[in-house]
């Protein structure tokens, strides 16, 4: 369970608490805003604020005085050119803040998204939550034979059983003494600030992350992809659902372009103008190197 | 007058739609949003959105699950610290956008401040209108004569009478020649994209301009202050207005410790603690060099 | 002519000052270094400083102590492999400083790419120099019918004259009453920082412009597109050339996977997949707009 | 130790390697180029490569031909007015590319700093090595009592001796559950990706950084601080001294007007003013809260 009973009251406070306001209203996300969604074991995405909609990415296309929307039809065509032609700007005109509760080793890939606004908790300052990941058992995977940097089958039996039991012994007893360290009872107590280095990777830490919509789908088209680790990836998908809600003109084109898409190499396209025209192509004609070869495949067999 | 009939009619359409949100909503803004600020002869400024006030600062500076408000007084004397202390993450969780209306050679010198996200009227897509900027009198003034990149005292007489008449009368050429250029009446009408390039950096273009409070605090110290040329500093003091009714609590801290604060070197630091002992203290005894001894002075005497 | 006798001296004292480094050299960029590649019909480019090579990629994606470098065929391999899976990083660690030379209407489309750094030559401190760009006759050409933001064809005969009469009338007169308002002969003189606002916008700047790897090819990628507007497309055609000098094998994966590549949507693999096995597509079946379509149809005819 | 006999040997081999150049050329960071110098118990800063140096900055600030440097005192002072004036787009045109080998608790302090390239070691893709930091005796410290996020005064005696007995104790039984699931002798073996989570932070990650002289000299000043974690201040005081050889003129200028230097707020000038009357200045007609005042006379005192 993420929150706590003080933490759903004022989720909830948050959510009696309507105003007026003159600025655009995407009613998607309203319906989101600061519910916690679960996200593995004790993490979660929640929605604290957002800045702009469908029609405000068109507004801001036209440089307009008004709402900047034509008719509907053709606010979603003009969204549809714009992300066609790689013309980023006017997605980057709206703005999206989220709070986040991950474990340590997903923030490091996360954070490595550098075109965002972050804070996160403060482990000099205040005392982490005993909160440790531990993988559902069905996610307890191999090390891959094919991808040096993913996962393969996963484990059973003995194997994966002792993998769980090392990982929650290993991060009770860390977190033991960690409290055991900065405690102040019958001594001075270690700074908190060097007692954190005790606790490993899985322990959860918190932050609000703010980014714009450009720079939002883009880590979404790299982290919610299917090669992505997946405890990074539960959160991409998560996040894919309310951009959805919020700006769905927007996000339909990012579905078609992008996540449905695929980028071909030059080899790749002279390749499929001869299969079009009922060429045989080869790995040997078509120039590509065999992991190239692989990929192509995969993506003409959709 | 910088508005069509049309454009006021767009404005206060959009003031007159009030809806409701959950999301933080600061008073002090939505009782300016939309509306055109005039600035210069032909220009404006006028906000399209923001994201954010104090309490959010707050919020995001304790990563809390609510309002992240303890107390009011308890919220100022957070953003003072956080202020005074360079903790910048917390600002930046604000955002504003603006729609600007402002003539090329003021808006190349604010773009500079690269961290923002930009929508400009695009000059090959569309006709620009025959607007430019005509200084008033009052600011038509001699290059100066200490500073090589200001300018000095006002020019009188025939002199800024030859000045104004110039401006205007080329402008207007200009912009004649500009249309012939592109009509295509009983001709084929060069490039919008080509012809543009008739057109002095006087023209006012206009933009959609969005950026995060950090960024737009930085951005009004350089550009608010005194040695900002004249013409963008009258829209960075328009901004400043703004800023002091949407997020108070970070306002009086900015003009605390930013603008009416003064930074000073390890040098001037060691005359000030002899000047408080008593001593007196030379431009030879300082180790400065004239221009940093001139500065100093002026910190001083404030 | 772009350059004066003293500036060609500057240069080539540059170039003659060779000296010892334990830096990655580029042999290929060495022979560019500082000489100013004409473009326009003024302006030019030239490289002032460079950081890394295709080793430096190669040494940084795999954090190595030594040079990084397994071998030749495996680091153009490993750079097609990181090309082809958008890991960027290791482009960032090489790094480029740009002298450029080009009209203003131009630096004001090129400074939207905004994660360089760039010091421009100030026209508030210094006087700018009477040069303008006047195009080639045979790019003198009308608006497109087709692209609102392009040009069609050439024009010719009287308009074309007449275009050319007026460009280069305008900019003349204009700077003719540019030096006539700062002069200080018989009065005081007008500041530059307003004089500067009746030069049109084909007079000439120019500014060092310094990015990484990674961002100069996302820069080369839209603006060497042949929809990218000629001038400023000839400047990035000039960098091209330098950047396959200087990162060889990452310009041939450049080549590859972005100039000479395409990115289909999800409706338009589709389409692939189906007409790879023979079927008929129309733009009806394929649920495309009609101007993908268009585009797709270019895409598949190669 | 923090290399193996092979990384210094590919070292060595580095600095043997002295090539021919046009570049500008810092012989103070040639002299470091490569040499990894040892933070902490197992970590390091080596300089891989860098750009520029004091001329560069001139010479860009000038948007010069040729080196842009008219006097060696001439570029020391307009250094010193660039660094005074916050002009920083001089400065981002020296650039340096780091190799840092530090603990993951540091890490994730250290990238924070957002405008910087960062490469860093794959626990995904690579084995981490049995390397943890464990803080000498003397800087095993208490919480301190005054700063929420600081330390006080070194433990002593049982406590300290026990502190440093969990951190090693947890440290190896945490590596060595993490070789035991990722081991595939008699078993699959857990994906590396996964496995790395059992992992306390401070464990060693290393990585490639490279960032601009603006943007480091802004870490430094954050970093270098007295009230920087101990663990952090001790790389940047690495890397000042890397600075100080490689661009002199400006580490002097940084060295007077930030690190030496102080903000005083708007309150706290008027106090100095006063003070330098001879007026007795409390806190209660300063206006100051006690934070503040605190503050104030420590920069006053020296």
């Amino acid at each position: 369970m993420p929150l706590t009973p003080e933490q759903r009251a004022e989720i909830d406070a948050q959510r009696a608490d309507a105003r007026q306001t003159l600025r655009a209203v995407a009613e998607g996300m309203e319906a989101h805003l600061y519910t916690a969604y679960p996200v593995l074991d004790h993490g979660f995405v929640r929605v604290i604020d957002y800045m702009g909609d469908d029609a405000a990415i068109c507004q801001a296309a036209r440089v307009s005085y008004g709402k900047g929307t034509k008719s509907v039809s053709g606010d979603e065509g003009l969204i549809r050119y714009l992300m066609r032609h790689w013309h980023s700007t006017p997605f980057e005109m709206c703005e999206i803040k989220l709070h986040v509760k991950l474990p340590v080793f997903v923030a490091r890939q996360w954070i490595r998204h550098r075109t965002a606004n972050v804070n996160e908790y403060s482990a000099r300052y205040s005392i982490l939550d005993r909160e440790f990941y531990i993988p559902a058992p069905e996610h307890v995977a191999a090390q891959s034979e094919v991808n040096n940097q993913g996962r393969g089958e996963t484990l059973t039996g003995e194997e994966a059983a002792r993998v769980l039991d090392i990982l929650k012994t290993d991060a009770a007893r860390c977190y033991d003494n960690y409290e055991a360290m900065i405690s102040q009872e019958g001594q001075k107590g270690l700074a908190r600030e060097l007692a954190r280095m005790n606790l490993p990777a899985n322990i959860y830490t918190q932050w609000y992350w703010k980014t714009d919509l450009h720079n939002l789908l883009h880590f979404l088209r790299l982290r919610a992809d299917i090669h992505a680790q997946y405890e990074i990836r539960v959160y991409a998908e998560e996040i894919c659902k309310l951009v959805a809600d919020w700006v769905p003109f927007a996000w339909r084109a990012f579905e078609d372009y992008r996540l449905g898409g695929a980028a071909l190499s030059g080899k790749a396209l002279d390749c499929v103008r001869r299969m079009i025209r009922g060429e045989a192509v080869t790995r040997e004609s078509s120039g590509m190197s065999a992991g190239e070869w692989r990929e192509f495949q995969e993506v003409i067999a959709g």
